[in-house]
């Protein structure tokens, strides 16, 4: 495993930058059974993952990196709710929560930018209410991978819905024995 | 499971069309790490899985859809060789190979039109050499969920390059915990 990469917020922006115009490319404009189609009783729709990203754009990531800055351990995170977007995504389409998404993601890549953080400042520690202490990288770098984690989920809902329109195939394609790991 | 959709040619077609803008969004001028990267020996990295798509474009999905119109259950597909993108790919940049498969799957989606297909056309079957009688909806919507396939293996592929960067935020991460059942 040494192989693996070391952090590089560089990097980590890179791949912020990207998600909003991969859910665009995926999601938008998609027929309905695509979008409300879910994997059962109480899981989330291509709707309910975008508004969720939604929520951790105002309320997650950048705040708690502030908190890191401002805080350290002293000030332990607000704990992130994971229902809020029942609230956020009330009344809109999948089109209107796209374009909040990408504006807000925008909006928070310019202010990581604006703080100008040097190779010191990514190893300043801050506490999970769950987790205990953890890094300013590893909150950036679980940004990013928060994001892959819903493009795997939002692959894995949208195959779910041809799970028997394949026919043999099933047996085949990844995808559909994915047992849903991709905890909100 | 009542509620799980039929297959429908508009729908696959709406899947279909957005893979080629999905991947670009994804990856497209994306640093090498997350283009490099794989999950350890002889796994696939971004570069290989969008090889693959490209060697289904040629090889696999209309020709099969032909094979069924044109000659039923009496001759069996070709099998499709999991390893002709190491041809594929020698000597291409990421970015010729994207812009490749978007090509290659617009004129596939035309040709796929051209052919006019009415319902009955949807339940004419073939033989596959190894999972025998199968249909040509059921064709369709595999060309389909196998992309969704490689969009779920692709966000595990690049999640995995942060495996230790996200500290014990690892937990939380479902794309993390998935043990990689997306076999080509």
């Amino acid at each position: 495993m040494a192989e693996l990469t070391e952090f590089n917020l560089a990097e980590t922006i890179a791949v912020l930058t990207r998600t909003p115009a991969t859910l665009n490319a995926l999601l938008r404009g998609l027929p309905e059974i695509w979008v409300q189609g879910n994997e059962g009783k109480d899981t989330w729709n291509a709707f309910d993952v975008v508004s969720h990203l939604i929520v951790g754009e105002r309320t997650d990531w950048m705040p708690r990196a502030r908190i890191i800055l401002e805080s350290g351990e002293g000030r332990p995170f607000d704990p992130f709710d994971r229902f809020a977007q029942l609230l956020e995504s009330r009344g809109k389409s999948l089109e209107q929560l796209l374009d909040d998404f990408a504006r807000l993601r925008r909006e928070n890549l310019a202010a990581l930018l604006a703080l100008n953080l040097q190779p010191e400042d990514l190893k300043r520690r801050g506490k999970h209410p769950a987790l205990g202490v953890v890094t300013l990288s590893e909150l950036l770098a679980t940004w990013a991978v928060h994001d892959l984690t819903h493009v795997h989920q939002l692959s894995r809902v949208m195959a779910h819905q041809y799970r028997y329109g394949v026919g043999p195939w099933s047996a085949y394609l990844g995808v559909l024995q994915c047992a849903g790991h991709s905890a909100p």
